[in-house]
């Protein structure tokens, strides 16, 4: 909390018991919580507390912010197996304060799927970009559009994409200028930094 | 340019008389112009024509922009080694219409010489981190500040850490939210997505 | 023991018959024992031994030296996730005849809540840093203390951080001296080191 | 030769004597003869006998076939310092008989100026693609082109794309299908597979 | 589709009701498809469609498109384990419209049982050759053919060759010319290149 | 410092205005001042100084701490190439205050040239063990003595070993309990190190 | 069979039908067969077959060559998980018809321990040791004996050992001469060697 | 010596004066001494001493064992580049007392090259095989004859292959039986055990 940002649980590794704890502690103090990264087990456990979750991001929150006159960001992603990376950045930007808006399956292997959104991305003052395999689609979004691009890497794929290194180096090597990147499937650090930008850089310029 | 970045020319594999002919046609269309990672060779080439030269640097510059009244960025570096790295970006920043600021040598190996720097660091809505090595600066600052962080990684260092990969994993692992990175020695690339954030961003948000 | 350290037995991929084989050996003689990296199926076998087990450091002790008047030791760790390994350093360090003391929970991403065990970790002889992630803690303890560090890094972590690569290449390239490093999740190395280090070295130079 | 590809001598590690003498006996019995990868000091021993040295490629050809008739290739590279492999892939391909057209400079970061060519590169049976850094340029060409991609990453970069290994990924992992992969900087190899594939494979198909 | 070659789905990853959507819409429209990667799981589900499916090949077809008068492919495995990435090229090759022909178990430890195809082998106008462990069987292949040779590298292996990697190496690096590789497990890649070369190069060149 | 080791500059990347400015205030100041990693030029540059040079070691010193009383440390090496490594680690333990003995080419390939020095390894506090190669002599050593040993593995080998990676997994992975690692070639780190070991834990366990 | 090492079937990957195939035409003509890295699956299923299974090895031998009178050879294990793949190289060595001894749990943590059997490995022809972790035993053995070392590294360890890469590269880098090297886990393929050395080597010699 | 093969002396990061004196010094006593891996520089500076140098395998040697009616082996190199490596393994070989046969330039690209000299490999004890690229030929050469193969992979190549470990994960995953390793460019390495295997081994045999 102390950076900016309010503080989200990461739930791989916490026993349910801990994570119990830490919810319920927030529901009685009426304090905003998001979860991220619930196994199925633990979602179960948790369907009958008053939080809103998103199984397919694998996210449960609690009174999440609401976004009216805030910050605009487009999520893109480039295939249907990137999706859950995907919704994780856009649950983690509403959470966060931001209108995010989420444009999914428009990857590289069908350009003009994505030509039809470019007006829309275009007046964007931030872009996530979500892909795995071979990553093309960061450069792509970086030559075609004015705004930075938050690059999330997936671990989608297969040979040498797997674990997300091949779309990670397409990434930080990307020689379309703007490109920044974060850890392969890191969709909330990716939204908790576009936070930092749209709110706090925003504030500290005026 | 039609991203929004003026087109800064990478020196490096370019034969001289190709750059050479780039520069001249800049000079006679008083265009604003910069080169960078320039050879020692090179820069002497460079030395009797009207452009702005900084060795450290490794740059050279005609008619960059003028900062007033420009946002604010800071940029922190972690060694001595890192300064080359540092610089390009300062450069690169003040070029692209930045009011970038540089402070050098503050690593955590001494922790306490970060700390005066502080509520400096604390007023900027960005700051560029450069450090090699382990990298621990970017989480250091990253868990101490409301700016986000570009994380640059150099190459600086010996054993695990040459080529400048455990830097990088560093940026990208970092526990700290708001922590973006670009390529190693990429401080061109840290500064052109600054100004992205600072310029475009902003105007697209009023 | 030939080395001056108790034989500790790893558990991992030895058949539960050895095991019982081994354990009851040392019962029978009186032998002190201890066995690290057991199974869920593995504790369950020992329940009715007269053992003392600690499922979430996964070891199972017999007859551990009681540490009156012991050299003391502080173990340090950054996220719950490190709780596992931190706690098999602890007890290993208590098996050896070490008084651990336990510090939890004092990861970068919240530098804050480190300060206030610092004046106890001014005062150790030695301390055990345990840390995941990108691994800052390392450095940061390292910089900040006169005592030597021994780094165990975890695997815990995703993209580049899996497996633990990420925090051991932080904690041999720390930039702080004085930073010494065992294998990922090695807990046990680092208790044994510390005691080879507080119980023979400080015999050996009196 | 016993495989359809006429001896290519690959200069780089012979000594000189060996060099002339292969290229002596060649001149000798009239029989043509290609020499690639030569170091300067190589091609400056060359410089009086009877061969067509191209210094930016580093080849030497003596005899090369007249490609009258012959089938269409276009060979694309992404950026100034993908030049030289380039080149080698077009030197070869004139050589194995094909009629090579060579487009330099269209990469990603600047989308539009590849898209002047997207006619004449509908035309083609089988494009020769060279880019480095991040290979974005294999997966945009595949997406957009009915004709079979061979991608030739190149060893330009630096940081994550040093010694060519994430653009040889995107090309591997690319999501477009009909990209075919050869070594890094092999633009020899790609016009070998080049010429099997106009020459040999369609006479087997007649 | 816009590439040439007809949409495959790729069903790793893909939820159950999205794949019955896809495989619906295309039975309605009595279009053809090709679903690839298929578990057990989604085969079982598949079982009462009308469709073509190949446990082996992971794969489920419909309204194949009839191989009358196609050209000509080989398709050449090393051992029992890579057949299922050589069955899943077959059956791509064949729905794309190629004659393709299986010739399995033919690897490099046992060289006399390749001899025996040779004779097939040299009128193919391509060969895809399917291989792990450490791949020599492309170098065999490119060395005695004139064909192209599209290398297929498996996962098959443990040790140094576990996921891949030496057999991909091993095509890459691969002395005799001629040799382009896809990713590893890619059976698909390999396939659609084929057609790509075989139908619409073809095409272009008369 | 400020963490009980006296600052010690290391003059790799260092601009030589830079290092004499350093090396000047600490003379005029009566400082001490250690200097490593000095280039063979930068050592030329010193000549004239009143400082002790160890070409061999690559260092420069100026009023070293007499180890009078000092507590004991032996430094173990390999063989003559890693020699260098093991001269850097005793300068440096010397100029902190150790009592160091040097023991040279005592590697594995020989082991009974290590026999004879046995009993004076047997009575150390704390050893360091220089090595390159396959880095056997860590795990020997750490089987054979009580004392704790660092290792240090050096960037010398050929193959699998250039670059120290083979070492430095050797030392960490070593079976033998009570060996602790640091970076590749860093004798500086393994004596700063022991220093704090030998020194300053020492003060607190009293 | 053609290279003189009867055959081996490899069960991994193998369906079980085929599995039973190869067998029972084996058993029909009387044949010799060794079946290696059986799974515990088909173990159950080959319970009533007449062949001599060996859980531990994961083996299973029909009609093993009886090695009256055979070449000797010592198999060396470090560590209790290096003993399947030890036990593996055993039956394979006999099945071959060489007389095989098996020195367990002698690692380089307890050098006293291998000691006791240094007169029996003097006399050997060949040694092969298995070991995983660091891999220190292949060195030492190579050090101490005459005997040319076949060294197998194992999977065993974790954290940089994880895979076997680490007891790899030991055995690659040895600087003990005489040490040669198989694949990680591979204990077939060191009794194979062993079996062309001892038997056809010797042969020819003659 | 104890280990049954001469001392052989690696020149590499020896100093000049320390190589001379170990020569002399073997010179004075008569006794035979072999010098590997000589810079140009140390050769220049041996040229006047009573040694036998070898400019190619880079090597020197003094009282070489006449290898009258000593066992024979054959030493297989499969390009231009890899003679060097080849010449290092011939001359220690005979320096060991073997009756080396030196057979270069019968790579896989070629295979009907490597043809003719079956006959003689067939009739061999044992076999040195050097490539470098993709080091088919290992397995190759495993899967045609009878002898044990020792597989010097080399450093040749580019790409993937540079530094060679694409050939040395090809040599230790051959799917030939029979194929033992040594380190990348270790030609000493695998005369030293071929020594010991038709030396000592035979010896302790009989
Ligand atoms: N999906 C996620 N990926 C990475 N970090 C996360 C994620 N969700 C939460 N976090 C971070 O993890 C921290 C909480 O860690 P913990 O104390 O282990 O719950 C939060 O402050 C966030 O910075
Ligand atoms: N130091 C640098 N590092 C990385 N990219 C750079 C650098 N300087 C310039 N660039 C980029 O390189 C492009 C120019 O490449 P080129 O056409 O080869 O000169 C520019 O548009 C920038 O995007
Ligand atoms: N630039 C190149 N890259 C890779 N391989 C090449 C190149 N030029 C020639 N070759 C191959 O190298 C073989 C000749 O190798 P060498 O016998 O060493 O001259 C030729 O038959 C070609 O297959
Ligand atoms: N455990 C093993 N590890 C590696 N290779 C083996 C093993 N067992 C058998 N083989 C080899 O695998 C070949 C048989 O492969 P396959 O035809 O798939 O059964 C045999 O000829 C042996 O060379
Ligand atoms: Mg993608
Ligand atoms: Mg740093
Ligand atoms: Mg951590
Ligand atoms: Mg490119
Ligand atoms: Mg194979
Ligand atoms: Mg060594
Ligand atoms: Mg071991
Ligand atoms: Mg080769």
């Amino acid at each position: 909390a102390r950076t900016g940002i309010p503080e989200v649980v990461f739930a791989e590794h916490k026993p349910l018991d801990m994570l119990l704890d830490i919810i319920n502690s927030h529901i009685e103090e009426a304090k905003p919580l998001l979860v991220t990264r619930l196994s199925p087990k633990q979602i179960k456990a948790l369907e009958d507390l008053p939080m809103n979750i998103d199984t397919h991001a694998r996210t449960a929150s609690y009174l999440a912010k609401a976004p009216a006159n805030a910050p605009k960001l487009a999520i893109v992603s480039a295939g249907t197996s990137d999706a859950p990376i995907a919704r994780e950045a856009y649950v983690c930007a509403r959470f966060f304060g931001l209108d995010a808006l989420l444009i999914q399956d428009v990857g590289v292997a069908g350009l003009w799927r994505l030509e039809k959104h470019l007006p829309t991305l275009q007046e964007m003052p931030l872009v996530i970009a979500v892909a795995g395999m071979e990553g093309a689609l960061f450069s792509v979004l970086g030559g075609l559009l004015h705004a930075p691009i938050i690059a999330v890497p997936t671990s989608v794929g297969y040979g040498v994409s797997q674990g997300g290194n091949a779309a990670l180096s397409s990434a930080l090597a990307s020689c379309a200028p703007g490109v920044l990147t974060v850890n392969i499937d890191n969709g909330f650090g990716a939204s908790a930094a576009a936070a930092k930008i749209l709110l706090h850089a925003k504030s500290r310029e005026d």
